[in-house]
């Protein structure tokens, strides 16, 4: 798709979005309505995403491991908020092998259920706890609107799961959960996020806490980016996981669960993007930059080449591609590579060779701006540093616009006036109607209490009541 | 479980190999038939296999994606003989959202007719092809007589699937990635294999060719351990994948699918295992070595507790624990890691601190032969060359062992008595109806006409008629 077609993201955000993710060739629509098909590109981003993950996981002492995709009917019923959450969106068989089956199966949702019923099995003594297992995924939920990355049938993510033998244990857990999806969110995609509480109304079903990390994507819009749920001993009861304490005592373990999803490259894109498509952030690019040759015949095509060669063996260190493409013009693989997102492009032509250096170009600064001239020698460092300032960079645009369409306002009108482009940050008094009135009345819904609270005491945005805690309130995804 | 209970191999290998896979936690039982969960010691032997088939993949130019897991049941039914050979095995979907679907959807049993109808939608010239794309997954097929690892009703697995302009080429990938599972299987899990083409009755249901590696178990059946297929046009002309080429003429593609699942595992524990328990190949080992610090009380225990730090430093490339669990004896840790197969036991003890030596213990030479004292001194270079020393031996006592239980039948009843307990290299005349005579009659299956032929001709097992291939025959899993 050529790149003049995509509309811009003042014009329709939403179509911007679509067309960007079709024509980078992240994913394409799957025959099944709602699903898709994660394109190389895309899995690449998701492939470098899974294991920025697994590394911090991992360094918090947790393993992977694979629980069966299809779970009896009767499973999810056992705890009864959480089947009266999902029922609407299940994937059910009700065939198998030729046969009706007896008990239907579900294709898992989630999968709280049938770790619970493994862990009832496994745990017997407080020494088999705490178990720290998380794991990488597919998981289907039939919903109704679907786009792609951000909502789809089917979605592929990573899904804790722990069983700690205290409420103190648990609870510590979920919250450095969040923390390493916070620090992952900062520091490797570049997404500022506001690390905050769920607001009971927008819990996980079954959890007893849930935490979440809120970012603003372009559009202003507030993006459920990750979450972290303290599941107190609701599925510990239901599914009887419980151990003989230090004392000899039988006790239920506590338990927790955490999730990221590739909805998280829907975040990605929408954060950073801009006209000419995605601008993806060097940590986690499949490709940190490309190397276009450029000459008019062949000729030049042979000054060219060596140094290119040479270019790549320096560096190697770095995920990098080469558009030795015949028959296309640098004008078009510079946009090819721009609607890719690649962070850095460098140009190699006769006169580079000539005077021994290369020209840069930065993503995040297009045009003039963004471009440069640099020395061969030295090129891995220069080239390092670089790809360190655009990730900067892209941080601190993202966290300006956010904190540019961040407001405070003083009334409720002022409220509802701001929500429609942008977050309110307001004193809520914690009454579940004073919420659903700002949900009914403006789509706006609480995003998180933030943990970061200014202190104090103000009055209900709504109401006008005495209010303890600033909410953020938001359009989302 | 203790490892007193677990039965001979000689006795019962069936319930050997059950016992030891739950003993040694490598999976457990789901509660739906047929399922299991791949516990984390298990998952952790899956990634390093994942880690080393992926790592040759993407060296012979292939790259990741993500298909769908729920397929409109009329696409199985575009190619005549694959919806006839999947048909059975499916699990379907028929409810959605709480309504009943319109088409159901079928839950993939593998992934060509969802691949075709991509590819289809992507390829418009030559310069699309070829495509090279793997995806890591999981699908479900709908056995009867399952087994952990072996065959279950969900399981894990790469599938490969290319698109070619030309035959030969797509023949040639075919069997480039034969060879590459070939590669792994000899060099990371020290499982000789022999590598050849599948009689056309052993055919994946809907491919031309069928190329196999079949690999020799501990009590002689054979395992078939990946499948390579060359699918012609079959596909491309069920799901219209067509491209013009140079000349501008509309041309349908070449492909071809090969895939490699969780069975591997099963393949590992019944190649190496032993009464003791798992012999896991050092290459793909979760843990490569234990160190077991031994002492009576804490005076020793403070003796022995800083070499082993120093040690775990010094050996940090490794993939290495230290069982400084308390209140076990070391005889006890012996046994559990001698269950759970990990390689190389490093034992410190106080008089080990002393003469500044440890006590190392080979997992594949049990009891005293395979212990000996090494210096603290260089301790690196002394267990890396040990690994590899076993890594070889693994591999050797596994072809000797293959070896001597592969005879060469000099008639009908001969053959019949020696496929009890073993394979069978014959002469086979290329007719299905002495093919399936040797079926009904004796359990064994043609398991691959192996490229490496004797040459010359010889006269037919079954019915003495003149033939110019040899086969190996055996009973399988």
């Amino acid at each position: 798709m050529p790149v003049e077609k995509i509309t811009k993201r003042s014009e329709n955000f939403s179509d911007w979005y679509n067309q960007v993710v079709i024509a980078a060739e992240l994913a394409d629509y799957a025959p099944v309505r709602g699903c898709m098909v994660v394109r190389p590109y895309g899995w690449s981003l998701w492939e470098n995403i899974q294991a920025a993950l697994d590394r911090r996981f991992k360094a918090t002492g947790h393993v992977n491991a694979a629980f069966p995709l299809l779970i009896p009917m009767s499973f999810l019923e056992k705890e009864k908020e959480h089947v009266a959450g999902f029922s609407p969106e299940l994937a059910i068989v009700t065939i198998g092998g030729g046969e009706e089956l007896e008990e239907p199966l579900v294709v898992r949702p989630t999968s709280e259920t049938i770790v619970g019923y493994m862990y009832a099995k496994w745990v017997k003594s407080y020494r088999d706890l705490p178990i720290l297992i998380n794991q990488w995924g597919n998981v289907v939920r039939w919903e109704l609107r679907t786009k792609l990355f951000l909502r789809t049938l089917e979605f592929y993510w990573q899904e804790g799961h722990t069983a700690h033998a205290t409420e103190a244990e648990a609870q510590e857990e979920t919250r450095r959960m969040l923390d390493v999806y916070t620090d992952f969110a900062l520091n490797e995609a570049a997404v500022p996020v506001v690390p905050g509480k769920k607001t009971p109304s927008e819990r996980f079903m079954g959890a007893v806490d849930s935490y979440t990390i809120e970012a603003m994507m372009g559009d202003a819009r507030a993006l459920q980016a990750g979450t972290s749920h303290f599941l107190g001993q609701n599925f510990a009861r239901a599914f009887d996981i419980q151990y003989l304490d230090a004392g000899n005592q039988l006790q239920y373990a506590w338990t927790t669960s955490w999730g990221l999803s590739t909805r998280f490259v829907g975040a990605i894109i929408m954060t950073h993007g801009d006209d000419q498509g995605l601008i993806l952030p060097p940590r986690l690019a499949p490709y940190q930059m490309v190397i276009v040759p450029i000459y008019r015949n062949d000729a030049e095509k042979a000054m060219v080449r060596p140094v290119v060669e040479r270019l790549k063996g320096e560096l190697c260190e770095f995920r990098l591609t080469v558009d030795d493409r015949e028959g296309l013009t640098p004008g078009f693989k510079f946009n090819d590579w721009e609607l890719r997102g690649v962070p850095l492009r460098i140009e190699v032509g006769p006169k580079d060779v000539e005077k021994g250096t290369v020209a840069l170009a930065r993503r995040d600064l297009p045009g003039k701006v963004g471009k440069s001239a640099a020395p061969q020698v030295g090129i891995a460092q220069t080239v390092r540093d670089m790809l360190e300032t655009i990730q900067e960079s892209l941080f601190e645009r993202a966290l300006a616009f956010r904190e540019a369409n961040t407001h405070a306002p003083r009334d409720y009108r002022e409220f509802a006036e701001v929500v429609k482009n942008g977050w309110a940050l307001a004193w809520w008094c914690g009454d579940g109607a004073c919420e659903a009135k700002i949900k009914e009345e403006t789509k706006a819904t609480a995003r998180c209490i933030p943990f970061d609270q200014p202190g104090g005491e103000g009055r209900c945005i709504v109401c006008d009541r005495k209010a303890g805690t600033k909410v953020y309130f938001a359009r989302a995804y």
